[in-house]
């Protein structure tokens, strides 16, 4: 089999075989093809696409490239959530505990990534002692005593992908379906849940800028899923403007701590629930949706959530005083408003400015040397569809550094859209994709 | 200028600038662009193409990549033919001693290459004492002297296209007309020519499979020619079938050497008149077309053709008594005919195949490390359209070794058609771009 000859075919239009995918996924994550290849099958796959079997295969090759985790020991169904990502993500801190308090059990790898802010393990890092790396004995051991583990990935999970994602990266590569379903598919069948809930970001902040695309790729990852004989959902969520108001890696903790004891934002509530009811029906502690939420919002307001992240905090080592007083968070040294400058109504806070400015002030990593600073970042006064007076705080920019507030000062105001015509808020939950 | 976001761009379908094909032609030559964003980058010129603008800016950046030949101090209008490459091509062998005796300067670097046989100048070595490598005064003296030196290329031509090339070589994006386009005209610019008439082969044994993709190629490079304000013309031939009878580098010389007497066969004339004819124009010595190949014609005629060639050779330290006795090559040790299994008219001798049952007897090379078997090869008896009885010879196999004769053989039978139904000779020009 010469690579030639499978870029050729793909170049063509035709269908790589199975045996084909195997051979280009092990022979690139091995070194036996060169990076020059791949990049140029790459781009053919870009303009050929992939059909439903070439995805497939091309997910399972990558899955079978590394470890398989085996969560067998671990009772009851196991469930994986995974974003697309977007800005002011802290949807699992706040539906991990929520669910782990009804019984469902969460048993979730996490990275630590690049991007506006850390990743899961990043954040909860702000709670001194937590320990982000658990033995496999340790992380399973804790999930079947109290519901609920995070950990950084310590197995060698889908190396095919890291190799191939990083030549992506270079190769304006990234922005493929069959690819990106490949990508996030390999990981989660990798880490070996039963069933997996997609939260699919669509809109400015988001990979996938409108609907359609984001639709596209849903029902790809529910197809491979679905090939794959797992329980799978994927729900599309707006990610136009940023998701609740914190943006940045304590704001967003201490966000998540107060949507816990029930004062959440109601756009961050309504995903967290969605994801989260689907997650409870898939483990059959509750096979009706609208029960299924009814049992969160119960979780919330009973304080069982809250406390079930209490109990998280410590298990891994935190220091959970910080959940029940979050002054003890150390702030950032200036709070500075941004205001508005004309009367109306918002119209638009466009995300990834906002997540951007958040990373210009240090509170994202551009490469995986960069130290995050957690107290910085942005948090929103108002919402998409709010009124605003001019003058009135759009946002406050919470920095360490004062020499940069002015450049994120600037990225937020080109990044707001005031208008004198009423607006609504916007609907967060966009299509279901099952 | 980041490669990535001119990979971007071409992805999209959008134009290059002129600076940013010089950065990817530049960077990509001194070693500052990877391998792995050219593949990417080449791809996407496969889906995308480039407007002719941009292919004139990539044949421009590829010319200046390197050195570029003054040929200023040979007198009359310098003329470069360039031929897209066939079977049993052995045109200018034949063309450029007639144009010579007519007046015309022929100045031709011509490299070794890879493929079904040699190279011009390993065809020229087969004359004992033939010097392929003149000083650039040598060669340049022997023009104006005698109207036609031929020497190995000694300068640096176009280095990014030889990167350029390795690289589509590997990741199958060859075939794509900006990027032949560049490969060949920047070669052709770099080579310093007033005028250029370029041979596109069409059919079986060339590059340009069909008459559309040929055309397609020809205005292409026509084009940009003129964009370079070179007098330029394309003549498309064909090549379903190997040009006149011989195929292999002694068995070609040959043949060429017969032509120049005056025995040339009908559709190797036909080419040679044509492109001849052209050069003539372009050189200003005959305006009429009609006129120019008469004066070939007579030059064949009266011999002075056959004279000018073996001046040439004499004038490069070759031994010409070959040319005037040609038993003086070395014959093959093995001439075995490949018989008709039935009676009929060849409808079909499919010219690839020829030229790898060639190749397989030694007569070409795979790499630049093979040696060539100069005395190896095939010699057609009949030609398309021709009638043929079962068991006379569709050709010879001349081979050296007698295991290698099996498999030519099969080559050959598998690559010949013949059918009940009378079949016209081919056409061998297919049309003129000029």
């Amino acid at each position: 089999m010469r690579m030639y000859d499978l870029i050729e075919k793909k170049k063509l239009g035709e269908e790589l075989s199975t045996q084909e995918i195997y051979h280009i996924v092990n022979g690139y994550t091995n070194g036996e093809i060169p990076d020059y290849q791949i990049s140029a099958l790459l781009m053919a796959i870009y303009f050929r696409g992939m059909n439903v079997r070439e995805r497939y295969d091309l997910t399972m090759a990558m899955r079978d490239s590394g470890d398989i985790l085996d969560l067998s020991s671990i009772d009851g169904v196991k469930i994986d959530k995974h974003s697309t990502g977007g800005v002011g993500d802290k949807v699992t801190l706040v539906l991990g505990p929520i669910i782990a308090s009804i019984g469902v059990p969460v048993a979730k790898m996490s990275g630590r990534g690049l991007g506006h802010t850390g990743g899961t393990i990043d954040k909860l890092e702000a709670f001194p002692g937590f320990n982000g790396a658990l033995s496999e004995e340790a992380f399973i051991n804790q999930v079947n005593n109290i519901k609920i583990a995070v950990t950084g990935q310590s197995k060698n999970l889908a190396p095919a992908d890291k190799k191939l994602y990083a030549l992506r990266d270079v190769t304006a590569t990234v922005d493929e379906i069959s690819l990106i379903t490949g990508s996030i598919m390999s990981k989660k069948l990798a880490a070996g849940t039963d069933a997996i809930v997609l939260d699919v970001t669509v809109g400015d902040g988001a990979f996938m800028k409108t609907k359609e695309k984001a639709l596209e790729l849903a029902k790809s990852m529910v197809d491979i899923g679905k090939r794959a004989d797992k329980k799978i959902a994927a729900v599309l969520t707006n990610m136009d403007e940023p998701l609740g108001f914190a943006v940045g890696n304590n704001l967003e903790v201490i966000e998540a701590i107060n949507a816990l004891k029930g004062n959440g934002p109601e756009d961050l509530m309504e995903v967290v629930y969605e994801l989260g009811s689907q997650m409870i029906v898939f483990s059959e502690i509750e096979t009706d949706k609208v029960k299924a939420r009814k049992l969160m919002e119960n979780a919330v307001a009973d304080g069982s959530a809250f406390n079930k992240f209490v109990e998280f905090i410590q298990a891994q080592g935190g220091d959970s005083s910080f959940a029940t007083d979050i002054s003890k968070f150390e702030p950032a040294k200036y709070v500075v408003p941004v205001e508005a400058q004309s009367d109306g109504y918002v119209h638009a806070l466009k995300a990834e400015a906002f997540g951007l400015a958040s990373m210009s002030l240090g509170g994202g990593r551009e490469t995986f040397e960069d130290v995050i600073d957690m107290a910085v970042g942005i948090v929103l006064n108002k919402k998409v569809g709010d009124e605003i007076k001019k003058g009135e705080p759009i946002c406050y920019i919470h920095a360490n550094d004062e020499s940069k507030i002015k450049n994120a000062m600037e990225m937020i105001n080109s990044a707001t859209v005031i208008a004198p015509e009423k607006c609504n808020h916007m609907d967060l939950i966009i299509d279901i994709v099952e």
